[in-house]
């Protein structure tokens, strides 16, 4: 291994190259073992940013399951991933950390293409024991029963439904072993919230082990637990027997989220869940993500409107704080409802208080609106309830990878009757579409944040039926007409710089703010020019692009529109503004699909156009 | 009332005009009225077709309600509401049960259009415990709590995680009244599977008021239970008490499906859960749905693969019957696995089942993707896992109204990396369609049917590249290309016929079959005419006509693509073919769009391209 860090020899941690080696070690070792995984991840992680506070929890139960169990023979299915870190570093990836969650470096989640001993590389949460359902069911088809299925899940997951659908179904299956591992740090990304965790809470302080049933045994498994999950030898020993019982069993680890590094520990918001990269990392041990600008404008702005509008309230999933709702419930605490890591639940919940007359504002990453598409279209589009989503993270979003990318939801939401959408380009004009979101009350509306830091300000330099016009061409050869989707505004519009200077095209750049549904105004502008691209930072197949390209051919405009936008694809991790380059999504990009357009062209055809003039 | 029944007066039914009328009904009057609303039921159901059993054993628990609360003040809220005809007969609506699930008549669900006393027009289950959550919530900012909040739910929705986050959230909220009714029949479809379903059993057979605590006690409620649901004078008492405990409650109602009809009660399969249309209904007593033929090939397809590939299994959420899955639960028991009304679940253990070894074939209603949108996405694609949906009721599906179309799959599963998706035109190409996604192991596969019988086969007149031609234009002055979806293919081919002899229009008809991602000959053959039309029963907006015109303008082709499909809308419920007709997509339609579009290419741009042949 390259590195050698500053305080403790490797040498135990160097030595464990794979868990074969670490079912040698005895148990005496252990303890020292722990403590240099512990100072590796402080190290590391604060080098290079990544999820800290949950790793340093599992350290212990990391070193049981593996000494346990015999992966990749055995299967070990990680929940939410972003816990795997010390799963990474006993399976031969120790050295491959210092380019954690860096373009073409370790995933920040289990990844298969890594190692054999990574099943799951989904980090949304709550899946492990259904993956664990199915794979029980193929073993025991195969006459395989003696190969394990470990589920390692934190009780945060749990209050996701899918979590209780696959706990329903395993606990009916006797003869199905199954071993669910409870991870219980008693948190989220916050403490967990939901009656179960107060059921958990009873475990914890009961002492288990006396209790004949709880909420587990009546859902068909054996209990085990509490166990101190950093007591090694206490949570081997307890893994041993689940694995004996060979029947559904759930083994009930308490952890400490961030266990052994006091600054993670005492972090009162989130026990450092994910640290930015600091140097050194060590001495300031590690600070939480740095300040998200969308999201703290659009957290000051709700607690204003909601300060202004009684009728407002909010919803989150888990994600108070990281979704910007810490301002509004400092205000209205009364009025902010965070439902736990249950999308479906938050979206439904919040189409009963609509039809309760409040106007609830669901806060909400864009990659998690996948889990609530259904009840985003059927229980409040339908009902054409007014309940506003805030997509935080929508778009392109970096180190996380291809399930944080919020990419499909444009796509996603294009197809629901009656609901508007609008991706403000920049920061400063998120109050306002914000505001007019919140005032619209015949059905969803939809406002769309990035993960970015707010660019600077564009002015337009007209406005037409809603349009911002950022950019007009000036009687060029060709016009164009450049539609981009929220912040991708500021490549357009040096793309139509570029473009008028360097190339001799002429363009216009058309922000509609309001992007779904297709503001009318778009078509006739789109009728005035020669060649139109839209630009989106999410998939294109049936995007803003697509509903635009049909809109105009609905009202018999035969202008081309060119969509730009990410591939269908799962996108891998990197920095935002890289991955969006590579897609073609910035000047360059737009430059480059612009000249092939127009040189794409039938010269008769552009022509018979010369006489058309730019912008309307 | 128009109508009057053979054997009984119904002169209390007729009474009952409103709730409020109900509710000064003397008790002992109560059996008699019990006793006409169940005549009612046989006869208007099995006359017009509709919801029986689950209807016939709701009738006491139904009027308890409005006796007990006080509706639309406080809030009664069904769960799949296909429960609510009785709800429906005693809030002013019996005049219309001729009309029932008819174009314009009464829907088979609540409707918000049709009565106050409606509050949710979904019928997916699983829902009404978290709208009840947001009205609860709702009711306490505005002080008033002595409004009620009721959510009538069946146990087999229960299944549904989304259900028990509600749960989780409803029960830490102690000064937050919500009455939960538990309609406990045992049943979903078919017996209620999982773990929960056996705890109500024995709760059930407990006898109830005596056990101390259990599942909804763990989580935060009292419990009233279990009580006869055919008393409504015991029903009525119970709810009396939970409301005034002002509290979580839960009621635990135990009811018998198809109540008071011997052959729903007796019937084996689903107690008479849908019944078509009879002749005189009152002496047959009902029959299930007609044999719906697309849905029987596929269940004989499937058991034969199965017999064939020892790795095939199936994964049904609480719809074995329905999707066709019988004939191999017959033949191989142990291969099937039906998780509940889960659909989360289906998916992530189908995905399980993959990693295991095993082509797991998930068979599930196409409206009932909508669910798992995020699970096919990340838990199946992101893992590259073979797994094969088989989407039933794909398309128009009738008379269940908006929730029930499935017309967003295609949509849904185009943004899908990797996904490859076959719609069979007609039954009888199914089988080889099935097969082909089966032998396909390198991601997920998804065959597409309606809910139609199967229509007259049409044989191709050419096959290249996998695309089937079915009809060639024969150098007509314009050429068209005809792409259509599945069974359209049968209006494409006709308009074909009608365009070429009344319009002297030629057209080729190609018919991909796999239509997602899009066919790479279909952008060379679009390229050899002038216009193209897709034809897709799915929302226009994202579905296979927009990737098919972005993937030719991908390809430097500039040949327009028409996409018609069904309108970015609810639609309501009515016949199959007429709400087809109503959306252009019958061979009028077809033919009106091809003139419209041809009408609409510009003179210079037909004449440039006269010297293009017919079809390749």
């Amino acid at each position: 291994m390259a590195t050698t860090l500053s305080d403790s020899p490797l040498s135990l941690l160097e030595r464990v190259a794979d868990p074969g080696v670490l079912r040698t070690l005895p148990a005496d070792q252990l303890p020292l073992l722990a403590h240099e995984i512990r100072q590796f991840l402080v190290e590391r992680v604060c080098a290079t940013g990544g999820h800290l506070g949950p790793n340093l929890g599992v350290v212990e139960l990391t070193l049981a399951l593996h000494r346990v169990f015999d992966s990749p023979r055995d299967a070990l299915v990680f929940d939410t991933g972003h816990q795997a870190y010390v799963h990474k570093m006993l399976t031969g990836r120790q050295e491959y950390f210092d380019r954690l969650r860096q373009t073409g470096g370790l995933s920040g989640y289990p990844s298969r293409s890594e190692s054999v001993h990574d099943l799951v590389a989904n980090s949304h949460a709550s899946t492990a024991l259904s993956y664990a359902d199915g794979l029980a069911k193929a073993r025991q088809l195969a006459g395989e029963q003696d190969r394990a299925v470990v589920a390692i899940v934190g009780d945060g997951a749990l209050t996701g439904g899918m979590a209780f659908e696959a706990l329903n179904n395993l606990g009916t299956a006797q003869d199905r072993p199954v071993i669910a591992v409870l991870n219980d740090n008693g948190r989220s990304y916050a403490p967990t919230v939901g009656a179960l965790a107060g059921q958990l809470g009873a475990l914890r302080r009961g002492g288990g082990t006396g209790v004949c049933r709880n909420f587990f045994t009546d859902l068909g498994f054996v209990y085990f637990g509490p166990v101190d999950g950093h007591d090694t030898g206490e949570v081997e020993g307890v893994l041993r027997r689940a694995r004996a019982m060979n029947r559904p069993v759930v083994v009930h680890v308490v952890t400490v989220k961030g266990k052994g590094h006091r600054p993670s520990e005492t972090d009162a918001v989130d026990c450092l869940h994910t640290v930015n990269a600091v140097v050194p990392a060590s001495a300031r041990g590690g600070t939480r993500s740095s300040t998200r600008s969308w999201t703290s404008v659009f957290g000051q702005a709700l607690a204003e409107l909601a300060a202004a509008r009684p009728e407002v309230v909010a919803v989150s999933a888990a994600m108070l704080q990281p979704t910007g709702l810490g301002p509004m419930r400092e205000r209205f605490p009364q009025r902010v409802f965070d439902v736990g890591i249950a999308e479906q639940h938050a979206v439904t919940s919040a189409a009963g208080l609509a039809m309760g007359g409040l106007h609830p504002v669901v806060a909400i990453y864009a990659t998690f609106v996948n889990r609530a598409f259904d009840q985003v279209l059927l229980d409040v589009a339908l009902h054409r309830l007014p309940v506003t989503f805030v997509l935080d993270r929508a778009g392109i979003t970096g180190p996380d990878g291809p399930s944080h990318h919020g990419m499909w939801d444009l796509s996603l939401l294009a197809m629901v009757p009656g609901l508007r959408l609008a991706a403000p380009r920049e920061a400063a004009q998120l109050p306002a579409l914000l505001a007019e979101a919140v005032a619209w009350d015949e059905g969803p509306t939809v406002v769309r944040l990035p993960k970015a830091t707010a660019g600077a300000p564009i002015e337009a330099v007209a406005s037409m039926d809603g349009v911002d016009i950022l950019h007009r061409g000036k009687g060029r050869p060709l016009d164009v007409l450049l539609v981009p989707v929220g912040p991708l505004a500021h490549a357009a519009v040096e793309a139509a710089g570029i473009l008028e200077h360097e190339h001799g095209i002429g363009c216009t750049v058309a922000d509609p703010r309001w992007v779904l549904p297709v503001n009318p105004a778009l078509p006739s502008l789109a009728a005035r020019h020669q060649v139109v691209v839209s630009i989106e930072d999410g998939v294109r197949t049936g995007g803003v692009g697509a509903a635009l390209s049909q809109q105009c051919q609905d009202h018999g405009i035969t202008t081309p529109v060119h969509r730009l936008g990410l591939p269908r694809a799962f996108i891998p991790h990197g920095p935002r503004s890289q991955l969006l380059a590579q897609a073609g999504l910035d000047a360059p990009g737009v430059v480059q699909a612009v000249r092939t357009a127009t040189a794409n062209r039938p010269a008769h055809r552009l022509s018979s156009l010369q006489r058309h003039g730019g912008a309307g």
